[in-house]
């Protein structure tokens, strides 16, 4: 069911502003065109919101967070709000410290987001952080233990922002708060490479902008499509390749990727 | 005829200053030493001047401007005017904001550039700008269609700043307002590659440096440099290679290229 | 002797809080991957310490510094301090202007570092800084011409400080001003990667967070085993590859390293 949305991006090209972190914004850019998206950085607040007003969706990104990229974040936020525009908002850190925890609830509070996505341990913290009962002890990954209370904790993220929350990880859980999509694509070695996490949150808001009204199909679809992708590029490994030529291989993969190949390759249960 | 001038880059290892984005500063700081020169990033004002004091060329680069940025650039171009050493504006977004019209307004009204180097819609927003007539119909790619138009802006532009002015995009254009080199190197899958427009302003700022009497000869030579890495780049891609394998591809052959292989590869006319 | 110090790593996973700078910070947190440890970014005064708080080893680079950094530098080089925590220090260009100069001072005021990294030239503007006596001329790189003067500069350099002090270069030498290791793993091409520096200081912080009681030894394992992994990846390149391949196949080869590799190709002598 996944196919139409890659199929989606490579039609609209959608022009994706990003304010994130300057350690991976170079895989970020370079991920987007691969998919067939095209990407803006710029995180001044004297422009923000004027460069999400050409845009077509809009992703913020606590890593290496700064206090003026808050007040852009916010501005870029209220135009895409405005403009009906898909935002995908990445927590990183958000547990890791006060200063990015303030950031992520005034964001929070400022913006309706179209796509929450984490790891569990972010998720929770912005779960925390929204008050959201969290009573359940989900560990810190996601594993076939932990699915259940991860689910749980997803959803009513999900119900309380109004936003498709993600949780990405071994497995990982995509849910509107009603339904939920549970993805097995992946493979462990993306762990061993920077800002996957952060490509696939601009990922994400590449295919919810081509396809604005399905967010968690679209976000279902995007986390797919960087898993197998990941599967995809660790079958060409050599035994003396590691992370660096992995990087390259999975961005490579996403150029390769086709609607065809997405549908076929894409393992998940619709609960 | 461009041979010597990647010699001269390759004998002067120019040491160049780059005040320019973090999405490609990385690449940007390869390309210039896979070239021979030497590249240096700083941006902040306190160094900004002093930092092109020690240095033989000068990039300033609009992506993921910040306020605090636009006085360490014109500090900067304001010093290598004085020494009389070139610098290279890339107008990255000049036309997405108020913020980036305004910053390089400031900059070509406070600093003599040696080149400008943009694609063609960057380059009109300097035009109109800067007051050129441009009442032309450019559209926003060069191709055979808008060959002319976009050569007539182009030169007006030089004329006006007094820059060598290169437009870059299916064909590449590199005037000096009276001559002109019409470049046709490259591959269209560059454009699936972030960041090789900032690589080429850093390269230009190479060749410049390592040739500043001839800045005509050396933005087209380097020109040719990064059309002519694409294609031997692209000769080396497997058919599941994608854009991140390229990319270092053309960085790669930026290393092994010789002048001999540039003046045998180089593509262009003189109108 | 160097091997327990690289499977030290892989069983610590050591969290390193990195304070960098903007163009190489994607090849640092990766190398720190690809070692067994873990990279955070984060260098806004609001949340150094505060990060530190949560990590096991810290590095401070001069790389593309600004006003804001500094501050957020000293704030989590004191956290480091109280809580026992190695922290490195990379002088990046810390001769080229007088804001670094002066940034170098302050630090070199206010923390403890347990391992100041940095070529000939940038240990040297240190000691000049720190009013070592330094009347010989170690030259610009070290060569065996300069290797005895070298040692001096490093070694003085070290008992002022208490640091170990690592010049890395044709030779690289560790010395906490008593013992030295003289190390000859590398390969020349490795100046052809940008970031080779930056990546190796983090390592070295990733080294002393899991052997804190031996900064002399782990820092010299540090810089075996960039060395070596520059040795390794030299011998995967094929005639068309250049620093961009080279650059991904180091990384790899410190992902795929093992402690008796290390053990067989680390050449060093201690004197």
């Amino acid at each position: 069911m996944f196919g139409p949305y890659l199929q989606a991006v490579r039609q609209a090209h959608p022009l994706i502003h990003c304010i994130t972190n300057y350690v991976t914004a170079n895989d970020c850019a370079n991920i987007l065109l691969a998919a067939g998206a095209s990407p803006i950085m710029a995180d001044a607040p004297e422009e923000a919101a004027e460069i999400t007003s050409r845009s077509r969706g809009l992703t913020l990104n606590l890593g290496t967070l700064h206090a003026g990229r808050v007040p852009a974040m916010l501005a870029a936020g209220r135009q895409a709000n405005a403009m009906g525009v898909p935002v995908v908002f990445d927590p990183v850190g958000a547990g890791a410290s006060a200063f990015r925890a303030g950031a992520a609830r005034q964001l929070l509070a400022g913006v309706r987001f179209a796509v929450i996505r984490g790891n569990l341990s972010e998720i929770r913290a912005l779960a925390g952080l929204d008050g959201c009962p969290h009573g359940v002890d989900a560990g810190d990954r996601i594993t076939p233990q932990t699915l259940e209370a991860s689910l749980e904790l997803a959803a009513a993220l999900a119900r309380r922002t109004g936003a498709v929350t993600a949780v990405t990880g071994e497995i990982d859980l995509v849910t509107d708060g009603t339904a939920a999509f549970c993805i097995r694509n992946g493979h462990p070695m993306m762990r061993s490479v920077t800002g996957t996490g952060c490509q696939l949150s601009c990922l994400t808001a590449a295919f919810a902008a081509a396809s604005p009204a399905r967010p968690l199909e679209a976000a279902a679809a995007a986390v797919c499509t960087m898993g197998l992708c990941g599967e995809i590029a660790y079958a060409r490994l050599t035994p003396a390749d590691g992370p660096a030529a992995y990087r390259d291989r999975i961005l490579d993969a996403v150029y390769r990727l086709t609607p065809a190949r997405l549908e076929e390759g894409a393992r998940y249960e619709l609960r």
